[in-house]
């Protein structure tokens, strides 16, 4: 075990070493070190990876009696080691499974699709992107069957980014949702619309960058462990397990994309640096996330439940004003929660509000479902794609470009990821359930500005556990029950019903 | 030759993924993470170790014919090849001739010697240090020893940072230089002393920020392959050919700090952004520096030669005084030019002037000398050092902290460092005359603001040579003669003749 955890651990730093080139090209590399930047990342990555598929690894998993068919080992192991060797057995079998071939073979497609695509879109030129978005598609049924030939597809593929999670599985959970969501659509649809005028107003970078300081600070995220920079794409990265930073983006005509980007990776950063199920564990792939949808979890969490929350600008809308002045003066605390919380269907799935961005990662969840199972074919996605805007959302792209053609997650071969975005809403608010289930009413401790409490909380029942769980046990663990979307419609309609008044 | 590139450059991609981590932990790294960065930065040197320990180089150089006693190998291969041959002989010799044991039991010892330093110093305990010293020679010797036992032990060591450097060599050009520069200090004493008490006027950092993105402008110092940031301790470092960062401090009543300690990085910036003997061997060992020497050469001839001259700020004095505003109001252009150029005996090498810089250097370099051959004995370290402060600058300490324990190099076992120091200044004069003997006046150039001609001629004749010669070939090569003192010296004769009135 020791002799694993020193492999993985070493696997780990690699990725960390990575994680500093790749934080440096996004902040403060001078623009002419690209090319040299792309090497070194590469040199890097390919040595991660031969330390993740050292056979030595593949000898350790079964010599401690991990299989396929029995990860967790000998069942006179520790539950935590059982855990770790569970990880250890599926990275090492989604490592190793896929053919070296395969994977270089997809990367150049992979990059030619990227290119592609970013052309097609601004073309606004589907039929361009087609034959690549064909062998995207037909590369990630090969992987699905490298991984495990007798799964289904979709199946397959989820698991990588939501252990244990099936298609039939999120359908289950996402159909009610989807249905829930349309109606609450249709009521707010039918009141007048919020006025949101004032958050447009011209407020300096610098002033939003002090009111990013003072969020991180109110969150506990310590600055002696992490950092914020200002990047085209806002992220969280880990440079190691005391060293979490995020990046934010300045829109100088409308504030709030900086205050909830921060907020949002703050929460992201927040539980990287609360990993840790036990000290030698800590620098193993045992001190991971559950899963992407369980990190989603923890940045919407924070940016919606508490930070798009009415407790939470009674306590600090006065200080804001302050550092952001005159942007908000004569804003009262009633028109600026709803100004934040303004709900519009739009196209665009980046610039969502909290109610209908659940609708736009249905709607792929759903598409690329049916292009892998070959339910829809791949020339007919644009018109598929339409529809389901219509039918969800009640509006219609003007264009690819706008419609089927804005994410670049498909153009970069990633199939069974989309759920992971709408999946952390629900993770959610199931937590925050149940923290008040538990006695303890986090909604109270918004309003008292006890933001620590939640955090505290956070820690204990899904930070330090790591990947321990699946995130399907995990949810099950913390709250009783299996993930459901009722907590999140719950929120969600007794939210909107005060912004919307109905 | 081919392959041998290949594992050199490998070995460099390391070493720059290295620079880039050491960037960061100087300038942005939240303070938690220096522990995991020391155990990332240990990988990475470990890795770079044994890619430049390969048994496959030493087949290589063996198979082109490149020996102990003829590094530079067959006769048929080109000049450029064979100066690589030599290169790559010395540096594989340097990794492997010290067994890895000595090198670990040096670096534990270097550890508490350092320690120790910093304890005695700030106690003013040299007793307290004398036994690490002691052992710091005594490792200097073995490891003199295993490079090459024939040799005398001081030219061993100092080959390391001065190739084909001796004792001897270097004693006959500073013998003459120390006594000159003894002379000139009496002169200057007898003259009054210049006032630049404008300079220590308050200065803030973001305009002396302002002041150093000028400098750097107007040096050529290309933003697209570099930057500047702000550390304890400036350094330049070099992340990548196209990727080479420099940074600086900011003083603020004293700002001369900043503006020429950023000429003076820069100048080293523009030298590693030169290299490249030919495209072949852009990422080898041969786009190396000459020497350190070499490479302080064009740090200070930048920051004095141009930088602290006449010619310079007339052409940007003005430009300085309304960036500076109101710091530099009412100086004239010759009250500044004589304030920066300031000359005064002090206690401390780096603070010195461009008369007393090199007097600190050559006392050091006498006395390590003396300490490794045993004519010293370390506990008669203080002593001489006082000695020889009185004898070259006419001041003596008033304790071992500002005298012989103020340096770091000696703690951490760096023997035969400091000659480059003072070299540099020699190279550069000596390079700066070569214009004038090749019929350009760099003088004239910084005088019609014409910088840009002086770097073309650097790049020409030193830059782009990268570790092709021996820095003692480079000068005879590129300014017909030897590295002699006499270039130095008439130029600080006759420019301090002219600020002091002599």
């Amino acid at each position: 075990m020791e002799r694993l955890r020193t492999l993985d651990g070493e696997a780990k730093l690699i990725t960390h070493i990575g994680a500093v080139l790749g934080w440096d090209q996004e902040t403060y590399m001078p623009p002419a070190a690209i090319e040299e930047r792309g090497d070194q990342l590469a040199y890097l990555e390919g040595l991660a990876h031969e330390k993740q598929t050292m056979p030595e690894i593949g000898e350790l998993l079964a010599a401690l009696g991990s299989t396929g068919e029995n990860p967790e080992g000998d069942t006179t192991l520790s539950p935590m080691d059982r855990a770790y060797l569970r990880i250890m057995r599926r990275n090492y079998d989604q490592a190793t499974k896929v053919p070296t071939e395969l994977v270089s073979e997809m990367a150049k497609a992979t990059s030619l699709s990227q290119a592609a695509w970013a052309k097609a879109r601004s073309g606004n030129d589907f039929p361009a992107f087609e034959p690549h978005l064909q062998k995207m598609v037909d590369f990630n049924r090969r992987i699905a069957d490298c991984l495990d030939p007798s799964g289904k597809p979709y199946d397959v593929l989820l698991d990588r980014f939501e252990e244990g999670g099936t298609q039939a599985g999120i359908a289950a959970v996402f159909n009610p949702l989807r249905d829930e969501l349309v109606k609450l659509m249709d009521r707010i649809r039918s009141r007048p619309q919020v006025n949101d005028d004032f958050l447009h107003r011209h407020c300096p970078e610098a002033d939003q960058a002090k009111a990013s300081s003072y969020l991180m600070k109110i969150l506990s995220y310590d600055l002696e462990r992490g950092r914020l920079d200002k990047t085209a794409h806002p992220f969280t990265t880990t440079l190691g397990v005391s060293d979490v930073r995020i990046t934010t983006r300045y829109v100088e005509d409308f504030f709030p994309s900086s205050v909830f980007g921060t907020i949002h990776e703050s929460g992201h950063a927040l539980y990287e640096l609360g990993m840790g199920p036990a000290p030698e564990y800590q620098r193993t792939s045992l001190a991971d996330a559950a899963s992407m949808a369980v990190h989603e979890s923890q940045s919407r969490l924070w940016e919606n439940m508490v930070g798009r929350s009415l407790g939470f600008w009674k306590n600090h809308l006065q200080e804001f004003a302050r550092m952001l002045t005159p942007v908000l003066d004569g804003v009262s605390i009633d028109e600026y929660y709803r100004a934040i919380n303004k709900v519009e269907p739009s196209l665009i799935r980046t610039e969502a509000d909290e109610v209908t961005y659940s609708l736009h990662v249905i709607l792929r969840f759903e598409l690329e479902a049916e292009l892998l199972s070959g339910n829809l074919a791949v020339k007919d996605l644009p018109g598929a794609w339409n529809e389901r805007m219509q039918a969800f959302l009640g509006i219609v792209p003007p264009d690819d470009a706008k419609g089927c053609l804005q994410d670049i997650h498909w153009s970069m071969g990633a199939i069974g990821y989309f759920p992971s975005y709408a999946l952390g809403n629900l993770y959610g608010a199931q937590f925050w359930d149940a923290m008040k289930d538990q006695g303890f009413d986090p909604a109270v401790a918004v309003e008292n500005d006890n933001l620590g409490a939640i955090l505290t909380w956070l820690r204990a029942n899904v930070h330090s556990a790591g990947a321990v769980y699946k995130p399907g046990e995990l949810a099950r663990k913390v709250t009783g029950e299996s993930l459901d979307a009722s907590h999140f419609m719950r929120y969600l309609n007794e939210k909107y019903a005060r912004v919307y008044g109905f």
